[in-house]
């Protein structure tokens, strides 16, 4: 597999243009072929669990006076925020560079940074914008869902910017967001519309991989569905115009749970042409090679997400930090690819 | 009715302590009692409908220097997102000095700060800052909702800051934070138990005032109850231990849709001590003499939330923004506080 660093990923077409944008499923069907991977790097930057070597991985970026200053990767005992938005800012660049060539995407979870305050907010567009210069599509995290407007506002932070007088204030700029259904359909559309004018995509809700998920989500309609599948009809319908012609993939994905395997050959039945956010493997419990189904209508059609299974092998086999992700990475990668 | 300006709330009990802290039902009670209010003030600033004289009313109170000194690896702060984020927080400086009096409490619309990026996260701090001068409480609506581990995360950002190395982050304190229940108990108990710990409180989705709420909230389940039945009896179980013996209410409240009242009667009955927190008034076309059934436990058992129906009262009249501002939430006040 050749490395996708020192690429730089083409970014969602956010500009206003004559040409339509490439849908969000022929980007990322292109970008998987290209990389030969389906896995999602997640960025869940734990200030208490930071690499011990990331001083040495990313010298462009990192504050060495701070943090000689503060020990090993340990934040500083003056709880001062901005060293702590430094250090993990640090963490998520060495971590990009360790593991990112194995993968596709990343997956910042933007509590992790949003616990930083302001200086948090920083730290994640650094750490994005790290990952696009990797060759990355950064699918930002972050469950929102509220009412239509202020659905247009996140729309509005996290995929296509704030029109101001005399331009455009950017904000994220991801190339997907997750997003919670419960508000219905009507709460979604901005998120939905924003996508698809900038060749971006999201991703619902439909069954999480959590144990508690059951509560809801599966809870049974007077009809005989699932919760899970009302919200899962839902995203199919939300996508309808939304497929890239190439690739058969909508702009409108799914979240679902690889922690119940038996679900999926259902979810793709309701959702034939949805791509499938797959987390839960790793640290969750979840199993890569129980996930085939996902993969039915193409390998972009599923997408493998791990996070502390990579940023924290190296605290079961003693390595560094960054051989152990790599290595882990590679090993998710593989085995992904192979299975489809 | 006295006003509370100048007077500072006393804020949540986050420090590690002896004393177990005053329970969220209590404070808010007290503080409804005091400033004669149940009205929250909602702060959803929108760049292009800012009041006009905000150049007038604040120097910058965004800490440009806090976001300039150190720029390790940190994207350089765009001038004009700290010009715009400036202007937000004067414009919410503004709006707090002239409706607060009347108010109980805030709600910043966190998407409407995250829309500006690390420079909206500095900005919503400060204006909650300010609310809290100004003695109201601040109820930060985010409507998060995840997996377990990140549920956690979301509680440090927004309730109980985090932890670290010789200290604490402050995160930031919200008195209370609005909450999604799709992903089911065990997403929901790092927040409960957090703002618990703190004396502050959660407010759960149960029924949403747009028109999609419909989609997935309103579909009946297998047994005959709604969706929003089943989060209703969530929310109230989710509450059973953090009630306050003063006022009866419980630290876990319930987002309730003033636009379907005919609702809240059975709301009501099955969460009794359950905070109501009404958005839909103005705006969104919510009536307040609709709302009798929400205040059955108490004055402090229904919040009523109003946002563009006072920031925006100048719109229809030609008066100055602050004035009409001033005058919309002092009726609504005392519509509300007459009916209770």
């Amino acid at each position: 597999m050749e490395s996708g660093a020192g690429d730089s990923s083409p970014g969602p077409d956010t500009a206003s243009s004559a040409m339509p944008p490439t849908p969000f499923g022929e980007r990322l069907a292109t970008a998987v072929a290209d990389r030969e991977s389906q896995i999602v790097l997640g960025l869940d930057p734990d200030p208490s669990r930071l690499w011990p070597s990331y001083g040495d991985e990313s010298p462009s970026a990192v504050p060495r006076e701070r943090l000689t200053a503060s020990g090993h990767g340990r934040v500083p005992a003056d709880p001062d925020v901005l060293a702590v938005a430094d250090a993990v800012l640090a963490h998520c660049r060495a971590l990009i560079d360790a593991a990112g060539p194995a993968c596709v995407a990343v997956k910042p979870q933007l509590a992790c940074f949003e616990r930083l305050g302001g200086a948090g907010g920083f730290a994640l567009e650094a750490a994005c914008a790290h990952a696009r210069r990797a060759g990355l599509l950064v699918l930002a995290d972050g469950k929102r869902g509220d009412v239509p407007v202020t659905a247009a506002a996140y729309a509005q932070a996290l995929l296509s910017g704030l029109p101001v007088d005399g331009g455009r204030l950017p904000g994220l700029q991801a190339d997907a967001t997750t997003i919670n259904p419960l508000l219905g359909r009507d709460s979604l559309v901005p998120l939905v519309d924003a996508a698809r004018a900038g060749g971006q995509g999201v991703f619902a809700l439909v069954r999480t991989s959590n144990p508690g998920a059951a509560d809801v989500m599966d809870a049974r309609l007077a009809d005989g569905r699932a919760v899970w599948e009302l919200l899962a009809e839902l995203v199919d319908d939300l996508g309808r115009d939304g497929r890239s012609a190439a690739s058969g993939l909508s702009d409108v994905g799914a979240v679902t749970g690889a922690t119940v395997p038996a679900h999926l050959e259902r979810m793709r039945e309701v959702m034939p042409h949805t791509i499938f956010l797959l987390p839960g493997v790793g640290a969750q419990g979840g199993d890569v090679e129980a996930l085939a189904a996902a993969f039915a209508p193409g390998r972009a059609a599923g997408l493998v997400t791990a996070s502390r299974s990579i940023a924290g092998a190296h605290e079961s086999t003693g390595e560094a930090p960054a051989a152990a992700a790599r290595r882990e990475a590679e090993r998710l990668r593989r085995t992904a690819w192979e299975l489809t």
